[in-house]
């Protein structure tokens, strides 16, 4: 499906000077008035000032704008870099006639360097004429919030609700430092259905958890995550104000699959990823424990740099699986590795090298443990891509680990 | 100091042919008499036939021998790994004419490839018949147990007792799959002083700790770890029974120094690795939150990465500082990266960036942060280096994430 524009909102972008070689670092998205909105943080102790400041904004699931730079976090850097924060809502505020508080602020780039804040403050006339209501603003708001990331990640979906089509478009940003942990890096999801504002929380919290926070690169949680959810409610139909009112589950399903569009692409473009890899746990003993293994698995460097050599080394799915600190026999373990048995009732099969070298040699390579705690059926597995997976259920979707992550982590700031 | 031989101890090894290019693949070490004996083994829940053998075997605090293969770790090999296990302690303890019981085994290698068995028993003969009571036996057993490493690791210390000096030589192995947790991937202390079994075991859990357990390569857990301690007691002095006796305090310290330097042999001989990287956190609520936020440090991929490119990011700590999920206020929060100070009550500090990429330019980079939840004197800070740190301290050993890990480990079965 094409990007779609989103009734009631408008976006833009600009180079501010803040990247090098003009390339676009700071974005903006705003409504006519202000609108419902809900947000998820980094659950870091090490937090970002703009976290610190949107958090606050957001509590009163109220919003018209939201600005983000890329090129520096704004974090590490004390009262300094609060007050740089405070000037930057100030002045987009003033200039879109709205309250400081309406104005939620995000930051990404290298952490522990003072943020130029003029950069940002004495763009936002600019900043706001440049904002259209077509699709391309968005875009242009998904190429500015980029950092590492090789490709913009922007999608949309829509649906049905009381006559009208409503629209959800999501845009993120993400490609190293991704475990989110409760929001991906930056991410915004748009929607001109009417949605309340506490139905923006619920929304963003029910597909946050088997997308964005399903997600991980490196296993490190950024300073700076931080996803928002803004409803224009432009959409004339009733307020979707509660869970069982019609359209809340239509919009969920919507807003879940657009979560999980961007959710892949941050895989996929992990930092140097010629690969991704879908985990999949299956069996274990609770719903937590299935999501523990399928990190440890993920995180796994040893697994990762397998997969990057197209080698079958199941043996180090078993460990990681076993270093999980979640209690399963090894008796009743069953491993598929790139959709070949390779390990069933903790003892290895024989399988066809040459078979295996073929499936691994693709762009995406899938994992799949049966810890064998529980009974698992067919349709257990297939919910392990959906937005509500079975009990003992858990994906963890990541990418390899090659010799271009360390390239381009060893020369990050150089 | 020079490796030293112990009294009443043989070693020695040779090329089963379980490694190719006729390289030392099995290595045994074995008392005159039954001595006593402890052991510590991996954590995983996924662990291989030797360990759980073993386990079983050093339940009595006593054994005469302890054989080692390298290529393969006989793990995810049900039922037949198991059989495997059983007959190589059967056909060890028939040649050295002793029990079963009293003979440990451990295996390092590829998991789930069936251990070709008959290679090691068909050896027990002329194994036996290579062990030598000098050091040259030790130093070929510390050759054969390697596997990705690129040096062996074998140390002695001595200590004076009751008028006699007592000997402890320790080997280990380990380079990859490192985060022990309880054990380095395979490791032997020995001891001519008269400890019992349960002061083995009491030495063994006290210096592992701060040691062997405080060393991560890449998080990543083996299926094999096993660490076994032998006391054959030939020093002819009252027997070291309980803490109180003489001599324990003593033996401890050369325990832990021996140790020590084995567990920064396998730090800095990481896969792959350029430079050691020393992790020490004070300041900690409590000593395990000490040791998390440690571990998440030394297990960041970021952070391994900004080492290995000397590039002074030290956001990257203040990250994966936040991430441990310990509770710490960042407005306290104080880091040295490579003994630079670079932010002081969480907030970065000036530094000369010449002077910082020298600093990274050496084989070894120490990272300190404090994370001001409590005093810290400098007595504290030194205690991190001890087999006995303060409250609230840790320090954690790691290398940096290099081309050649991803290399190693990507090409490992080919």
């Amino acid at each position: 499906m094409d990007v779609l524009a989103v009734q009631g909102f408008k976006a833009g972008a600009l180079a501010s000077g803040l990247r090098r070689h003009g390339r676009l670092d700071l974005a903006l998205v705003y409504a006519d008035e202000p609108v419902a909105c809900a947000g998820i943080f980094t659950q870091s102790r090490v937090v970002a000032a703009p976290v610190i400041l949107s958090r606050e904004h957001v509590s009163d699931l109220r919003a018209r704008g939201f600005i983000v730079n890329s090129g520096n976090a704004n974090a590490c850097t004390g009262a300094v870099g609060m007050k740089t924060a405070h000037e930057i809502c100030e002045t987009y505020a003033r200039v879109l006639s709205a309250d400081e508080s309406d104005i939620l602020c995000a930051s990404t780039g290298v952490i522990g360097v003072v943020l130029e804040g003029d950069k940002i403050t004495s763009q936002a006339e600019r900043l706001v004429e440049t904002g259209t209501a077509d699709s391309r603003g968005l875009e242009d708001f998904a190429q500015a919030i980029m950092t590492t990331d090789t490709s913009s990640k922007i999608c949309s979906q829509t649906f049905s609700y009381a006559g009208h089509t409503c629209t959800v478009t999501g845009i993120a940003k993400g490609s190293g430092m991704i475990k989110p942990n409760m929001a991906t890096m930056i991410g915004v999801l748009l929607t001109d259905a009417p949605l309340s504002g506490s139905m923006c929380e619920e929304v963003l919290h029910t597909v946050a958890q088997p997308t964005f926070n399903s997600v991980t690169v490196d296993g490190d949680t950024s300073t700076n995550d931080t996803l928002i959810c803004m409803a224009s409610a432009v959409v004339d139909a009733p307020c979707i104000g509660k869970k069982e009112d019609d359209g809340y589950d239509q919009a969920v399903q919507a807003f879940f699959e657009v979560s999980d569009k961007l959710a892949k692409m941050i895989a996929s473009d992990g930092e140097g990823a010629t690969k991704e890899i879908e985990v999949v746990v299956t069996g274990a003993r609770t719903s937590e424990d299935a999501r523990r293994v399928a990190f440890t698995i993920a995180e796994s460097p040893l697994v990762k740099t397998a997969v990057f050599g197209s080698d079958a080394n199941w043996g180090r799915v078993a460990m990681a699986a076993g270093k999980a600190g979640v209690f399963f026999d090894q008796a009743n373990m069953d491993i598929d590795f790139a959709g070949i048995p390779v390990c069933e009732s903790g003892t290895a099969l024989p399988f066809d090298e040459e078979a295996a070298l073929a499936a691994l040699g693709g762009g995406e390579v899938q994992i799949h443990i049966d810890l064998g705690e529980r009974a698992t059926s067919l349709s257990d597995i297939a919910s392990a891509k959906t937005c509500f997976p079975a009990v003992g259920v858990a994906r963890v979707l990541t990418c390899d680990l090659t010799y271009d992550y360390v390239r381009i982590n060893g020369e990050y700031r150089s």
